[in-house]
């Protein structure tokens, strides 16, 4: 089997407002990316690495890669307008048989382990999302309705890898974009297949805002790196 | 109108395996619990405070009290089994026509201007519940079925506080406990009132794990304290 992984690099920064994109932040003295493809590139499978990248940060990255002399292999591929043509754009790449892990540059924190655990999940069962469940409670609320509390246990946290069989991938990525594509997983259960979930890691943390820097770097101190 | 808070510290530490309830951890050189309580007292309604407190707890906290000079008024009530029973006690201390915040102990970065936004929401229409929106794309699964995509933009993570008119405490606390009271919207819910939902803020965190502790030391530096 031929295994893969879908970096998608879309951040602007925004939400931090930021001059750079988040995924070029510093974390322990490397542009945080770098941690993420280092972790896919240390998974005993050995994926293919496939980073997608908005085209003008393309020239910026081949700096960074050359100023921290970083020599994890991989291909970089132009972003499209909305995640759903990153990813697009990413998988029009590969050919044949294979397990694609889709996967945000800006959760540097995903261990080897982990991305294992969901390429053998998805090999085995068609695709594997990584979530964990919330510690707060959560409720929903329709507009003109009052809210209704739900039920913490059945509820999950959506986090990546998110990985499938490249079939399921393929079918799904024909359909024209939604706004309710929040997420691969959404994609692929519009396209009729049924989405299962694999136990992900609470550290494994999307940096969002500035203080998911802090905590970052903490989570990584405690882990020895 | 009388306003009162109940701070409830029911955490003996376990999900962090701490010999030390986290409610007691050092952050910017006091206890969790003094940000906590100095929060409401900066409060503009000048609300009054009762803390709900493990027995074995009580003279701990006069020692820290009287180590760190803490004047903040408050009165110290006993706790209960569950956080339900814990609330119910404090309850039981307060007479009269009243708007009750009800808060957790370890979310010490609630900041005064919420507090005042939620009282005054309760105070006209009935409950104030804080929430805020999910970052992550949100899934549901129930026992044997497939996971199904919920819509992010109707889902809400609760906070505290949780502020209410006391008719509605008093009359949700005489029902007997049940496993999905996860906090007190749900007791109140069950009771028959309709909950309403007050923005809340992405700082107000809970410290449920030792990161959580770094994260609020970063923020607390962030806000210039």
């Amino acid at each position: 089997m031929n295994y893969f992984a879908i970096i998608v690099a879309g951040g602007k920064g925004n939400r931090m407002n930021l001059a750079i994109a988040k995924q070029f932040l510093e974390l322990d003295g490397k542009p945080i990316l770098m941690h993420t493809l280092e972790a896919f590139s240390q998974c005993a499978l050995n994926p293919k690495i496939i980073l997608v990248l908005n085209i003008h940060q393309h020239l910026f990255w081949e700096e960074l890669c050359s100023k921290h002399d970083f020599k994890v292999p991989h291909e970089v591929v132009k972003g499209g307008q909305e995640r759903f043509d990153s990813v697009r754009n990413g998988l029009k790449t590969i050919k044949g048989k294979a397990i694609v892990a889709i996967h945000d540059a800006v959760r540097p924190l995903i261990t080897p382990e982990l991305i294992l655990r969901s390429y053998q999940m998805a090999e085995e069962t068609g695709n594997a999302v990584t979530a964990i469940q919330p510690v707060d409670s959560v409720r929903m609320k329709r507009e003109g309705q009052a809210s209704e509390a739900l039920n913490r246990d059945e509820l999950f946290l959506i986090q990546t890898p998110q990985t499938f069989q490249i079939e399921q991938l393929k079918k799904a990525y024909l359909q024209p974009y939604r706004n309710e594509f929040t997420d691969d997983a959404s994609v692929v259960e519009r396209a009729g297949y049924p989405i299962n979930l694999l136990p992900g890691e609470r550290n494994n943390i999307k940096i969002t805002y500035e203080q998911d820097l802090e905590m970052a770097s903490f989570l990584l101190k405690k882990k020895g790196f």
